[in-house]
C-alpha cells in the first residue's frame, strides 16, 4: 500500500465529524515533523461558534511559497444501516477504498502530504516554501477555521504567492476540471407587514400576502445576469415563504420569505442590496411595511483567471490525466475564498460524486494518481522565478 | 327591573363558554314551560366534535309558525385581568349591564323570551306557533348545534314559514341593519410540489416557490365579481403561504397557501372550485404538481329579500326605531344559514360593537326596546294570513 494510501485509511479511522478532531491532525503533524515542517496545531473558538483545532505546517523560508489548503472534518454519516461498508472502517476491496471522507476530502490532504518525502529527499523542496493549512472545520460553521489560520498565520509573517486547494474539484472523470474561482453566496429576508383581520371584514385589515406573493413573483422573474467568460449567470432561488396562520377566518399581519443568491464577479454585497431593493420597489407597497435584511458574511465571488500558477496547473493536470481540465467556476462555496483575500487560488483534486452520500468511496488507483499531480505540481511551482 | 333584563341577568351569570352549559337552557326551560310551551334539551354528539345541548321549545300547533332561533354559549372571556367588570357578574350600573354575552347574544336570547308572556296573556299567541330553537354551540364548531336540531325538528314534524335570528345585527345604531342573508365561505388550500436540491445546483432541482407566488399573485388579482343588488363583492384572502425551510441552502420541495372566499349568491362551491382551478391553470406549472383541495362542508350564501315576513320585520323595526333599517347581507356567518335551508330567515337584534371583546355589555333600555320589538313582530306575524 502506497504512503497516501496508508495515511488516507488511518485519516479516514479517525471519527472527524465537524468538529470533532479524534487525533486526525495529529496524524499529520506526525508526518510531516520528521520531513522538516513546524507543525502547530493552533485552536480557534468564539464568535458564535464551537472551539476548532486547525493544523498549520510550514517548511523552510524564502523563495516562492505555497500553500495547500484542505479539511480533515467530515460531514455526518447520515443512515449509517445504509451503508455497505463502515463509514470509519477505511476498508478496502477490490481497489476501492469505502468510508467518509474517502473524497471530501481526506484523500486530497492524504495524497499531498505523500507528494512531499520523494522532493525533500530530492532536495527540490529546499527551493522554496511550502506551507499547509488543514482545518478542522471546513464542513460546518467555518468561522474558527481557515479564516482564523490565515490571518494568524498573515500574522506570523507568511506571505503565500499562490493557493492549492485538494478540494474533490473533477466533475465525471480524474483531471476533467480545476476551480480558479467561486460564485458568491448572498442570503437574505424580506418581511411583509400589514394589518390583522378577519376574514369577513377585510376593509378593516391590509393582508400582506399578496405584497409577499408578488415580491416572490418579481424576484423569480427577473435574471440577474448571463453570466460572463468565467462564470455562469448569477442564479437567485428563494427557499422559504412563510406566515404561519393556522386560522381560516383571520387574515395575519405579516409573512416573510428568505432566498439565496450565487453570484458571479459582476455582483458584490451592496450591488446586490440595491438589486433586490429595486426589485421590491417594482410592486406596489399597498400601504405595507417592507423590510430587506442581508444576512452577513455574505460570501464574496473571486476568479484567479489570470494566474500563471493555474496555468502551470492546469498544464500538469492535462499531462497526467491527457484531458484538457476546464476552468470552472461552478458549484458551491469552498474555504478557497477566504484564500483568495491573501493570494490567487485554485482547486484541484478527485472527482466528487460520492461526496456527503451514504457509501462515500474513493478508486485506490485515484489517490495515487493525485499525489503524482501533486508532486509534479509542488516541483514545477518551486522551480518557477518569483 | 323587567322581565328580559331579569333573564338576561341570569343568564349572564352562567358561565356558559362553549360547550359549557351551565345551567342556561334550564333557566330559559322553567321560563317558558310555564307559558304553555313544551320543552325539551335534546343532546347531540359525534361527527369530530364534543357533545352539545340544545333547547327545542315550541307552543301551540297550527296557523303561520315562526322560528326564533339563538344561543346561549358565549365566547372565551380573553383578558380578564383586562375587564373593568367580572365578565359573570350581570353587574348593572347606571343603565348598562356588563358581561360576556350581553349583546351576543343573551340578550338576544332574554329579549324574545320576555316578549312572549304577554301575547300569551292575551290570547295572541293562539294564533299560530311559536318554536324557539337556542343551542348551546354558536360560537365553535356549531357541528352538534343548530344543524342537527334543525334536522330532528323536521323529523318531529315541525315546519317553519320564518326563521327570525337574534344576532346582533345593527351596526351603529338601534336597528339600523336587519340581516336578510348572509354571504357564503370556502376555505381551500393549493399545493405546490417541485423537487428538492441544493440552490448551488438549481438545474438539479425544481423550486416551487415561483409558481407558488405566481398562484398566490393571480389568485389575488382578479376581483371574482362586482357584487349584486343583495350583495357586496366576492372576496378571496389568502390566508397563509407557508414553506417551512429553515436551511439558506436548500431548494424546498414543495409549499402551500391557504385562502377563504367569501361570497355571494352568484357562486355556489362547485362554481368556485371550477374558478379556483382556472386561476391555477394561468400560472405555467414549471413541472410542478398542483392539487388544489376545498375544505368542506362549504357554507352556503343565501337571501330571503323576497319574503314578505322579511318586509314585516324590517315595517316593525321602523317603527320602533325610527329609521330604515338597511338590508344587510354582510359580515361574517351565523346559524341563520343553517334555518335557511329549511325557510326564509332574516336576523335582527342589538349594536354588536362589544361582542367577543373585553367588557362587553349593553344599554339596559336597548334590551327592553328590542323586547318591544320582538312582541310587535310575533304579534303581527302570527296575525297574517299563511
Amino acid at each position: 500500500m502506497s504512503q497516501a494510501l496508508d495515511l488516507l485509511r488511518d485519516l479516514i479511522r479517525c471519527k472527524s465529524v465537524t468538529p470533532a478532531n479524534d487525533g486526525a491532525l495529529e496524524i499529520l503533524q506526525d508526518f510531516l515533523t520528521p520531513l522538516g515542517f513546524e507543525c502547530q496545531i493552533v485552536t480557534f473558538d468564539g464568535d458564535g461558534s464551537y472551539p476548532v483545532n486547525n493544523l498549520f505546517a510550514t517548511r523552510n523560508r524564502g523563495g516562492r511559497h505555497l500553500l495547500f489548503a484542505g479539511h480533515t472534518d467530515v460531514v455526518p454519516v447520515g443512515d449509517e444501516a445504509a451503508w455497505t461498508h463502515d463509514p470509519f472502517g477505511a476498508e478496502e476491496v477490490d481497489g476501492v477504498m469505502w468510508g467518509r471522507g474517502a473524497v471530501d476530502m481526506k484523500s486530497g490532504v492524504a495524497a499531498f502530504c505523500a507528494a512531499l518525502p520523494e522532493l525533500v529527499d530530492s532536495g527540490e523542496a529546499d527551493n522554496g516554501t511550502i506551507s499547509l493549512l488543514i482545518t478542522g472545520d471546513e464542513e460546518s460553521d467555518a468561522v474558527n477555521g481557515t479564516v482564523k489560520t490565515l490571518q494568524w498565520a498573515k500574522e506570523q509573517g507568511h506571505q503565500f504567492d499562490f493557493g492549492l486547494v485538494g478540494e474533490p474539484s473533477s466533475a465525471e472523470e480524474f483531471g476533467d476540471v480545476v476551480k480558479i474561482g467561486r460564485r458568491g453566496s448572498l442570503s437574505f429576508t424580506i418581511t411583509v407587514a400589514g394589518e390583522q383581520g378577519h376574514v369577513a371584514y377585510p376593509h378593516k385589515a391590509n393582508n400582506p400576502i399578496p405584497v409577499l406573493s408578488k415580491i416572490a413573483a418579481q424576484l423569480s422573474s427577473e435574471p440577474l445576469d448571463e453570466g460572463n467568460e468565467n462564470f455562469q449567470a448569477t442564479n437567485l432561488e428563494l427557499v422559504t415563504i412563510d406566515v404561519g396562520n393556522s386560522a381560516s377566518n383571520v387574515i395575519p399581519a405579516s409573512g416573510r420569505m428568505s432566498g439565496n443568491i450565487r453570484f458571479n464577479d459582476l455582483w458584490d454585497a451592496f450591488k446586490l442590496e440595491y438589486w433586490l431593493g429595486q426589485q421590491i420597489l417594482k410592486v406596489p407597497a399597498n400601504g405595507c411595511d417592507i423590510e430587506l435584511k442581508i444576512h452577513h458574511p455574505v460570501s464574496r465571488s473571486f476568479v484567479s483567471n489570470e494566474s500563471k500558477d493555474v496555468d502551470l496547473l492546469i498544464e500538469t493536470v492535462k499531462k497526467h490525466a491527457n484531458i484538457t481540465p476546464e476552468r470552472s467556476t461552478g458549484g458551491g462555496t469552498s474555504d478557497a475564498r477566504f484564500i483568495a483575500d491573501y493570494c490567487p487560488v485554485a482547486e484541484f483534486g478527485l472527482v466528487g460524486k460520492s461526496m456527503h452520500q451514504v457509501d462515500e468511496h474513493v478508486p485506490t488507483a485515484m489517490v495515487d494518481r493525485l499525489q503524482a499531480v501533486y508532486t509534479d505540481y509542488v516541483r514545477a511551482f518551486l522551480d518557477q522565478k518569483s
